[in-house]
């Protein structure tokens, strides 16, 4: 396999882009990581889309940007694991490069979410769980979290407050991301009283909804050194794990297996351990799962992850912190573009241009992207050169 | 780049599946191309699917199908390229292997599409053109072809009785395959007395609406030795291209660019030319597309396809045998596994396991898998060990 770098990053500012379409939203991430690579030329792209199909009645999706982009003939292929879209295209264009079949590959994610009714947005949503198994009987995602909260409280011990703590920080993170949806700083006491979204997760436990993009430009990282003047990042690991579908199917609902499948391959390609990982954007859909996605990522024992947000662990200027963008809670959650715009932070914050949010001398970062309630996870480890 | 070889082949009888939903018609196509393939397990899996969200209110699909048929946590990704969507799973499953990321590969397609009304799959199959500039103007794929047919009649001369003589011809093949939709032979007459769809295209030029799947087990050359008892079928070409998504861009209604192209790397890469090859499954979604594909295959001149059809050089024992397994018109559409199917009817050709259908002498085949009115293509050529 050959070694790949990452050599440029592009994201616009997200929220509810009623005056863009999804190709225009896409094409300016896209526009954007170019002109930060350096590169005269693309050998091939990759799109993360969860359902341009449901939200905007577009398929054929990658040929279309591409076509938008002005860059066909080039190969161009949408990928699509739900939640976990962009973090799939990172590791097809990551399989692109190390294979030897393209040299330098644009990897975007991109969601228009705002086009349909809320409802519609809901019901697109929810084609991430199982439709005949658990959609047809009424319950959508805050549901599937709610429950897993509610396991979670039982289990460990996990407090109303705790879960509160992860958006509140998460919001303190992305009032420094300019780019950030929803960039206001909030209380514990602004999350728990919140207007009631699926007991115990309130309207500020939530991740929005979100139109935006982000992409990468991904390089052999032999060639990278002749293109970019920029720290060079390398993709040290990759893993991608799944797990049944619907929630109901496993034997406790509080452990994600997927992630912690997923991580365990990226760990062992790149030889590190969660101790060597100096800062980690995780998907935090919903509070719960940024406290049971960093115990299966390993930075804390099994059952204290809100114990640990509670004591500050995951903040900047902590021991590990966690999604130092704002995270899908504050950043903005454009289901398809989130796994590539958690890897555009994560280079960010290893290239020093972080600003206000920089994490000190970071030299290993990763990203986490999740499916449905768990279904699918990809696992991405990055370290300076 | 390691070299691959497809070890297993798997494909249900297709049709109109009222009785099976899309996991079952799937998994029917996966087990078989597992049990055929000696393997006893696989590393990961991609599968390639149009619009599970339009037609079946599913996605994050690989991830349900990876549960169904019991293979989590296993890697497993969708990917999409509309009616390419089979053909670009076969080629990420190719780079997967290739890579060394994975020694053994399920890749699979599939497509449910009479779970909604004929207006419903009309409309989730639109959104493979242009939404924005093509579908809201009223246009669908029919009259899109329809055009195409137009300027290649009026171009060259071709004639409303070549194009039946497509249809003919892949009817005649796929009489003599078990596992087609629709294998009823029928005659020129029978064509252009048919009902008008969108002037010239009658019902009998247009490939149907179909429930199906399809599979097959990629593993690296050097595994497959000590793994199958079967001939080895090696994949020596894969082209993958994108041309202007909306008919009304290109210069040429009657040229495939992207077919030119992905044929182009395919030869290229295989160290092939059009007169190496045995024999072909190319993307008759209409009669106008085969005699456009085998053009832009440069099987024929640009303009001789309708004549070349008529003389017989595509029928079974003809010089270049195109769609022995019936094509898309007579085997069946279901649109994100017919790529795959396509692989699957050179593999049994090669292995000489195709019947009374069987090209004699064949040791090198290719496939041609377009999306939309052509704005993506995936071609392969494959060689026997």
């Amino acid at each position: 396999m050959r070694e790949v770098a990452i050599i440029g990053i592009g994201m616009n500012k997200w929220g509810e882009l009623w005056e863009k379409s999804l190709r225009d939203v896409f094409t300016e991430a896209a526009l954007e990581a170019i002109k930060d690579s350096g590169v005269d030329h693309i050998d091939s792209m990759y799109v993360g889309c969860m359902s341009s199909g449901l939200f905007v009645d577009q398929e054929h999706l990658a040929s279309l940007l591409a076509d938008y982009l002005g860059v066909t003939p080039i190969p161009s292929a949408r990928v699509e694991s739900a939640c976990a879209s962009g973090g799939l295209a990172v590791r097809m264009g990551f399989l692109d490069v190390a294979s030897g079949m393209s040299d330098i590959v644009l990897v975007g994610g991109v969601e228009k979410m705002t086009d349909v009714s809320v409802d519609g947005a809901t019901f697109a949503l929810s084609t991430a769980a199982d439709q005949e198994y658990e959609v047809y009987q009424g319950i959508t995602f805050p549901g599937l979290y709610a429950m897993m909260a509610r396991a979670h409280m039982h289990k460990y011990g996990t407090t109303r407050e705790q879960l509160a703590q992860v958006a509140v920080k998460n919001h303190y993170h992305g009032s420094m991301n300019p780019l950030a949806q929803f960039p206001q700083r909030i209380t514990v006491d602004n999350v728990v009283k919140s207007v009631m979204v699926a007991d115990p997760l309130r309207i500020l436990d939530c991740s929005p909804i979100t139109d935006g993009a982000a992409a990468v430009i991904l390089c052999s990282l032999d060639l990278a050194k002749n293109i970019s003047k920029k720290p060079l990042i390398k993709i040290i690991g990759s893993g991608h794990a799944t797990d049944t579908i619907a929630l109901h199917s496993r034997n406790d609902l509080t452990e994600l297996r997927a992630t912690q499948r997923a991580a365990e391959k990226a760990y062992k390609m790149a030889n590190k351990k969660p101790e060597d990982i100096d800062l980690v954007e995780v998907h935090d859909c919903f509070t719960i799962a940024e406290i049971c996605v960093i115990e299966a990522l390993g930075f804390v024992e099994k059952g204290r992850g809100g114990k640990a947000t509670e004591d500050g662990m995951t903040k900047l200027g902590g021991k590990i912190p966690v999604n130092t963008s704002g995270g899908l809670k504050s950043k903005g959650h454009p289901v398809g573009a989130t796994g590539v715009a958690q890897v555009v932070e994560i280079v960010k914050q290893l290239r020093g241009e972080a600003g206000e949010r920089q994490v000190k001398n970071a030299k290993v970062g990763m990203t986490q992207n999740m499916g449905g309630s768990g279904g699918s996870t990809l696992v991405h480890i990055m370290e300076v050169v």
